[in-house]
């Protein structure tokens, strides 16, 4: 390419300019690259399950009319965003050409998966999708896709099966700020522990050198799990949404805590969790159901000295951490291996 | 009392028993106090906005209705939150019974307001509010009212005029967090510097040793308000929303930023913060527009390692330290002068 090149991918925008290109409505997806972008030879798409549905019920699940609306949306915009949901998912592929000032590290040959989404990855599809028979969300293709100075991949591990490796990726965000935010000696309550990512977070916890980890579950069911997973110290069963029987089982269990990390989708957890935490403590919210002014306005209400982090999804090394708890923790390895096979 | 009492006020509580104050649907407003709660004779209220907004436009702008309806809800409920808009507001007193085992360090005699809202705050009003013309959402009364233990309320200086004290004391959240996470030698950018929160925020993260404070504002009128404060060393004129555009104004003004302090209420500002930070810095959220997944998502859609804070309204010695930072900057004091006075 002859234009400069932009670590966001400013300069594979077309249409409208000067947007981010999760934000564009047209990328250009041409092969070369720029000195600093990667190019991958893509084999699966992972189709975003909102996006997937919508496509299924616009086209009466007809396999052909949604496997021509896919190539059309990838063939128009450059990219796999869905117009309707503005959703996308991920790739798998190969690394084909690495660029001299990529800063992705990655080599040709690599077998990865990209951590950011396909909405603001450029994309061309070579095979008319024709090995796809339309009935998942999970797209067998080939064509290519860039990756930017900025995008986020992970090299997938030969050691352990890819579906596996990809449902640890899709939650890795959380073990990772875990694992930054916790001190050794902490008290640390896990809100969803008996989740891919709330007992990821409690084995990254643990690994950070807590002292006590807490797990919170809703019912008796997921605490039989948890007690199986032996991640936790101790194990509170209370409705997440109801903040003071939360606190109040939390304290008697050894908390409050230092540090809260909140990994249930439900709305409505923000008090409990703030409650749950000592003065001077850290909340990570790591569910997309958070509100934002529910968190702000609760721990004003309740003259709670915390910090409360919106949960990054990504922090550098973050796949490379979660798969390496997967590695160690037999128990969460066999909980994942049990929710994939689902 | 006679009951143990709670430091969030959970033995005041009523109906339905075991929720929070402000969840709850009646308080005790009873005048005995218990060894760790404060009396205040109550002298104004000072009601929400949207919940005087409704009170109006239900009784058809009739000041004896009005008033009937905020007795009555006062009377039914024990505390003044308006059942339709949920909210409260805040009120200004007079100490006039401190318990012994009082966190709050309050002295009979003492002119203070509250500030934790009037919905989770017991309340009695003794004299009908005959004072009160109905016309406007400030409130003389008489009654009193109960803090906890946990409650906040701050001493109003006998220096400063109440209506710029309670203005200074309605944002002060904003420059403490500031205040804490700014570290000497710090490239601070504020969106909305020339607001109440962001004037504040800019004075506070000068105080606390930033090298450059980059204000943002949105045009050119609030361009020169921010050029006569004489607050910042940059200032930038942008559309917060547009991320591109507002990043690289910002780093050709001296960023990205290690702090970005976002005081707009204007929702999609999320992604402009996290582009406009150095990677490994700082994005702090004051605005309630912020939307929590935006921010999750935006920031790993741009492989941005930021920590971002929802702020929270209370930070120890807040009030404090945003009315020092009034009276030590006549700029920002002129600026909170004009605002209350319109």
């Amino acid at each position: 390419m002859s234009r400069a090149s932009s670590p966001l991918g400013l300069h594979r925008v077309l249409e409208p300019p000067g947007v981010l290109p999760q934000a564009a409505w047209r990328l250009d997806p041409s092969p070369a690259i720029a000195p600093d972008e990667v190019r991958v030879r893509v084999d699966r798409l992972n189709l975003d399950a909102a996006s997937y549905r919508q496509l299924r019920e616009a086209h009466g699940d007809d396999p052909d009319k949604i496997r021509a609306a896919v190539l059309d949306i990838i063939a128009t915009r450059g990219k796999m965003q869905n117009p309707v949901t503005n959703s996308g998912g991920m790739l798998t592929g190969t690394v084909e050409e690495s660029g001299p000032d990529s800063p992705l590290s990655l080599k040709p040959g690599q077998r990865i998966a990209t951590l950011v989404s396909l909405t603001l990855t450029p994309l061309t599809i070579t095979d008319g999708l024709r090995s796809w028979d339309g009935k998942s969300e999970q797209v067998p293709c080939r064509g290519h896709a860039i990756l930017f100075a900025r995008s986020i991949a992970a090299v997938l591990p030969e050691d352990l099966p890819v579906p596996l490796s990809l449902a640890v990726m899709d939650v890795c965000g959380a073990p990772a700020l875990t694992s930054r935010i916790v001190k050794n000696g902490a008290v640390v309550a896990v809100i969803g522990a008996a989740g891919k990512s709330g007992s990821l977070s409690a084995a990254a916890a643990r690994q950070a050198g807590a002292a006590k980890v807490i797990g919170i579950v809703p019912n008796e069911a997921e605490a039989d799990l948890l007690r199986n997973l032996a991640l936790v110290d101790e194990i509170v069963i209370a409705d997440a949404r109801d903040p003071v029987t939360l606190a109040t089982k939390v304290e008697a269990a050894g908390g409050p805590a230092d540090v809260t990390v909140v990994c249930v989708d439900v709305p409505g957890c923000e008090g409990g969790a703030i409650l749950s935490t000592k003065q001077g403590g850290t909340v990570i919210f790591f569910s997309m159901a958070t509100n934002f002014a529910a968190a702000a306005l609760g721990a004003e209400g309740v003259a709670a000295d915390v910090t409360m982090l919106v949960g990054n999804g990504y922090v550098p090394g973050h796949a490379d951490l979660a798969l390496g708890l997967i590695r160690g923790v037999p128990s969460v390895r066999n909980l994942f291996e049990r929710r994939v096979a689902k």
